[in-house]
């Protein structure tokens, strides 16, 4: 579990485009983050107060969130200078990056002196289990996708907000980098060894209240040639009650494989749901999420209305409309 | 790639089940082997010659192989000094068991002394990159079941060696530990991290003349929770043209989940077929393997008949009855 608040590192960001885990942060934890720390030439900003270390210690953060990618994949001594004296102060530090925290000889040498953590998010952090498929109390939602990043992490936490709101029991389990950062805890799954995977799956979304709804972070598709066996772990893993479809309409083909056409969402529906229903008999789908950011207001809301009709599902983009009727799709199960 | 020939090492194996392992490379590459080497107590034989260390050097050894498993996961004082003695007379070592031989310092230094390989074929041996997907020249089949352990691997191997003997071009291609003791090369798929899982296959499958078969080594199944996620990066990765069912008719429930039935072939195919299609749109299902292990011949041909009408597909246990038309069925494609 990683400490908040949070202090997020924009570092020397060249654009914001650079800071998205930052912007993920800020988006979808407002209230996690006390303030960011920015570097000469950063071109990033979250709109957060900037910060010294001193003054982001004075105000109660416990974790130093690097929230920026690095250029060219090296940890630079500018950026380590500011690490190394956060170790000092006693901030722990989480990053997503590729290059690890725990590579780095200076910083795991000043977190070990001052006490403190280095989470790389991207290293699983517990031994997981061999999935055993034992029916778990407690409902369970997975988004899945025609193809990767089509908005299945945004869709999860949209809806577990929105069902907060409601006063219902529900927990967006984060299976990837930016959602483990954002809700302070998970499982890397696309770094985990192959046999394990579906034991990992099992393992962050326990036993839990009968009306309560794990929203399990979806990865990749069972269309993505590359991912698809991840895809399959969170199906069988999470024994899901209920699938959310999601769609992004103008993709023409699928993400890093210029040679594959993504599926229709009646293709989708017809291969998902057999294979979740192994796992979970009752496992249904409630409903459609589209991503329809690269559509105007009124070929979208067409859009959706054509796809309400031909697939008889309730559709929305939770980003125009809100995640309210995906969770009155969970409520009708 | 392990070097040939081996000398079995049966160790104190309690009986012939412990060394099954060595049964699979005996049965399927006799030649590959000069002799076997036991120490007191093992009640498994090979019916090779038994040899000393030095006869099987003289006969040409290069590898000891470990064709049984320990007794309690623990390599023993009395098998170490079998082991090193190897190292110090140059033979290298192969193991597929769960504790490593580069985990045992006395076999690692030896090792290193002596200029020797130890090669533990439960850890993948290559960096293997994402799949990407893209066509490759050559042909592929790829064994799918309806559970675990219903002669897969078996019927991979037959078919390459049925195929060998019609001078077709073929490579059965191991992804398990078994199969790379055997063929002495392959992926242990079951270790691999999840988002090169599909790389991986496409990996040891490459670009091959237009006549070549892959026999792909199936793992685990769709309809196995536990492992649903290594198959499918299996037929993703690997983009065959061909699917061979297999199945285990007496088998009462999937292999370690007591609470779940095996799937028909019917569903089998139902299932695997379009997922099958999304990397290879032509793939087809050739022929069903049944493992009829557990039933009459009588029995067993009826049902295979039975299976044949019911399915319009060849139907065999090529343990009984040669993989012949299996081959026949891949060439019919």
């Amino acid at each position: 579990m990683i400490q908040t608040p949070y202090l997020l590192f924009l570092g020397d960001a060249p654009d914001a485009l650079a800071a998205k885990v930052a912007q993920g942060i800020k988006d979808w934890r407002p209230d996690a983050s006390v303030g960011q720390f920015r570097m000469e030439g950063c071109n990033a900003d979250m709109g957060l107060k900037d910060m010294t270390l001193a003054e982001a210690k004075a105000a109660g953060a416990k974790t130093l969130v690097i929230g920026v990618a690095n250029r060219g994949g090296v940890i630079s001594d500018a950026w380590k200078t500011v690490l190394v004296e956060a170790l000092e102060m006693g901030f722990d530090i989480a990053s997503g990056l590729h290059n690890l925290l725990n590579e780095e000889r200076e910083l795991v040498a000043a977190a070990q002196t001052h006490g403190c953590w280095l989470h790389d998010v991207r290293i699983p952090s517990d031994a997981y289990p061999i999935a055993n498929g034992k029916k778990r109390t407690g409902k369970r939602c997975l988004a899945v996708g025609t193809d990767c990043s089509v908005g299945k992490m945004y869709t999860g936490i949209a809806m577990e907000r929105e069902m907060h709101a409601r006063k219902m029991k529900a927990t967006f389990r984060a299976t990837g980098q930016t959602g483990i950062l954002i809700t302070g805890s998970g499982v890397p799954l696309d770094a985990v060894i192959a046999d394990f995977m579906a034991g990992a799956v099992e393992y962050i979304t326990p036993d839990n209240d009968p009306d309560h709804w794990d929203l399990i972070e979806g990865q990749g598709s069972l269309f993505h040639v590359s991912y698809s066996g991840v895809t399959m772990a969170l199906i069988h893993g999470g024994q899901p009650d209920a699938l959310i479809l999601c769609h992004e309409p103008t993709r023409t083909h699928m993400r890093g494989l210029p040679d594959y056409t993504p599926p229709s969402l009646e293709k989708l529906r017809e291969i998902a749901l057999p294979i979740a229903q192994v796992a979970n008999p009752d496992c249904k789908v409630a409903a459609i999420s589209v991503n329809t950011q690269h559509m105007s207001e009124t070929d979208a809301l067409a859009y959706l209305a054509e796809l309400e009709d031909s697939m008889g599902l309730p559709a929305v983009d939770p980003f125009r409309q809100g995640a309210g009727r995906l969770v009155d799709a969970l409520e009708a199960i």
